[in-house]
């Protein structure tokens, strides 16, 4: 059995990854799939907002220099002429003397440049007119043309992820489409000859597939599209195959990625591709690999769950962001807290370590290796030990990144 | 002009809103669509892992107590006998004297209690035999049945967001579906005379409707499953149909909500089920409400695009993630940090103040009202000012909710 040669710093793989992984092409997308999107281009709008001179107040469209002298002791009368309704504007001139009945967001009606508030007016029962008791200056609860958003105005720029109110905002400016990067394809190659497929029941000597369905969740959270196909006996031709395979931007081979006699896919890339990585300083996953083949990325995930896992979050999961164009960093929540118990680690390899937040601190998960499937679900997130660290003593503050 | 009565409590809305709003029933789902579904059920497993005693190492099955003595002065012979890889055993015993090559992962061989490490063992020429120099007690790098998982072990509780890796051991166990709390189906209901389908480009008096594709959007950040129809025109009978329309577990009407002569909405909910709220001492969003009819929640969103994010975060949000089985607190990320200028707020209201993240702290945006639609864009986040406030002085810190 062959040995990793050395194992690369976390550091140096994340450098890499970054360097490798770029923002894919632009797409057009419609504004009820633009949600989370990240926009290709800036936007800027194509017509003012408000479009026309809009009430901001329901009350009685004016001239408003013709209520001055308008108090309790001096009601001005004005002749109510009309109505405009949002999307029903009055269709006449207001002229002097006159008031047209009006609620918030109709247009204001021709002649008039200010709206007197409905509690500072009265009509009399016949409706025909209505006296007022305050004065309205000129502009006064009038919104007007591109007060909000002026025509040509910058919205949002490259690279923002798209959030609810943006697209609302984008539809209210008579945006229809807008260019978004397209969402990274990738491509899961599961492999090993004793795996059944997610939703066998395990027998025998045989186990069910688990990553394909944990990646499937962190890929769609990441912002990727998966593509999965059956499973991948150990059999160097059908891993070579599967590899191969020109679908997808980016590849993710689980197991068969460690350096035993029927761990394929390195050989593999590093034959058919170039082999980057192979072996990393980090705890679970040292297995871990990454390579090229053309213009794709190839990573090798450890089989085991866990390393899986971790694998995944420190470098397939920073890819799949950013060549979708969103940040590399940690789309975790995070959270400061002290331990309850230390943490032991080793200089020059960086840990991975689940931790329980307990009612007296961060509790880590006593855990004998990468094997312990079950830490995955007791843990409320992670903590990570630098290479720099032989861990962290019991009372240290560490930041928790949490699941979910 | 109706004025409102009185404006409710936020805090007595959103005890309402919890009180009102409980979990729907369950659904089963398969593995594919279950990362972040809600369990409806505990589940525990329904086999052990390992399902059999499994190599944790890559290296020789051998009986544990034969390697005793063993050291580089004293290397102990074994006859290799075969190989045990993942998913394809070694099908006989290992008897006394005899070992087996074997993989991480594959089952440890009848006979055989422990594996020894690859590195203190080195295979003759001809490869019958192998010769270790160190002893591994028996047990030692074997994962024994039940060790990670025992069968029978409650797994994941009831209210369990799943995560993908939750998903990826509810594989490895055997399941298959697991029942998880149906998704609410929210119906939006958009009034306005004023209003043209989003995608079309606003012309004269009339408007993009943006409710809907925001309240879209949030409404998938919770969980919920958007149903959507054509605009209804601001006439009762167009808008009464459209709030009876028994589609649907809750029902967001936008627009019409507040006391004008046009607001059918309140006047409906009132005459054909129950007006709980109408009118909440929050602003903006100051004319939303609250009804039931039948078993249906109806909230009543101001049609104003800031008045609606403000009145679904508050009240229509929490309802949707609690129908859900969410938990109802505001699910954006917080970050705490100093005013850079002063928040003005009213005693006895809450204020929902957009904000953004500058270099010298939390700048409330210069807002005149709830109409400034780009306030909404260019806000990273917002503070909350509570009824019993008056503000916040620069230099406060502040709670910021992140959107995004």
């Amino acid at each position: 059995m062959r040995g990793f040669p050395s194992r690369m710093d976390v550091d140096d793989v994340a450098r890499l990854v970054r360097e490798l992984a770029r923002p894919l092409g632009s797409e057009p997308v419609g504004l009820d799939d633009a949600v989370g999107r990240v926009l290709a281009g800036d936007v800027v709008a194509p017509v003012p907002v408000p479009g026309f001179a809009r009430a901001a107040m329901d009350g009685y469209a004016v001239r408003g220099e013709e209520t001055f002298g308008a108090s309790d002791y001096n009601p001005l009368s004005f002749r109510l002429i009309g109505e405009a309704m949002p999307g029903r504007p009055y269709p006449g001139v207001v002229e002097p003397g006159q008031a047209v009945r009006i609620m918030t967001g109709a247009p204001v009606p021709a002649g008039a440049d200010a709206v007197m508030m409905a509690e500072y007016a009265s009509e009399d029962e016949s409706g025909k007119s209505v006296a007022v008791t305050e004065p309205v200056p000129p502009g006064r609860h009038v919104g007007h043309i591109g007060e909000d958003i002026e025509a040509g105005q910058a919205l949002l720029a490259r690279g923002r992820v798209l959030r609810p109110q943006d697209v609302g905002v984008l539809a209210s400016v008579g945006i229809a489409t807008m260019p978004v990067i397209r969402r990274p394809i990738v491509r899961l190659v599961i492999t090993g000859d004793e795996l059944l497929p997610p939703g066998s029941t395990p027998a025998g000597a045989r186990i069910v597939d688990s990553n394909s369905v944990m990646l499937d969740g962190l890929i769609r959270r990441d912002g990727g599209v998966v593509v999965r196909d059956a499973i991948v006996p150990d059999r160097r031709d059908a891993v070579e195959a599967a590899i191969l395979d020109p679908r997808g931007d980016v590849v993710l081979v689980s197991g068969g990625s460690s350096v035993g006699s029927e761990d394929y896919a390195p050989v593999i890339v590093a034959e058919r591709g170039e082999l980057l990585v192979h072996g990393v300083a980090l705890r679970p996953a040292s297995p871990a690999g990454l390579g090229r083949i053309g213009h794709r990325l190839v990573f090798l995930l450890p089989g085991n769950p866990v390393s899986c896992l971790s694998a995944y979050d420190f470098f397939a999961g920073p890819a799949v962001r950013l060549l979708g164009g969103r940040a590399a960093e940690w789309p975790h929540r995070q959270v400061r807290a002290r331990l309850a118990r230390k943490i032991a680690s080793a200089v020059g390899r960086v840990d991975y370590v689940r931790v329980r937040l307990g009612a007296d601190g961060v509790e880590p998960l006593a855990i004998s290796g990468a094997s312990i499937l079950s830490s995955t679900i007791r843990a409320d997130g992670f903590v990570i030990v630098s290479k720099d660290s032989e861990g962290h003593a019991p009372g240290d503050e560490v930041l928790v990144y949490l699941y979910d």
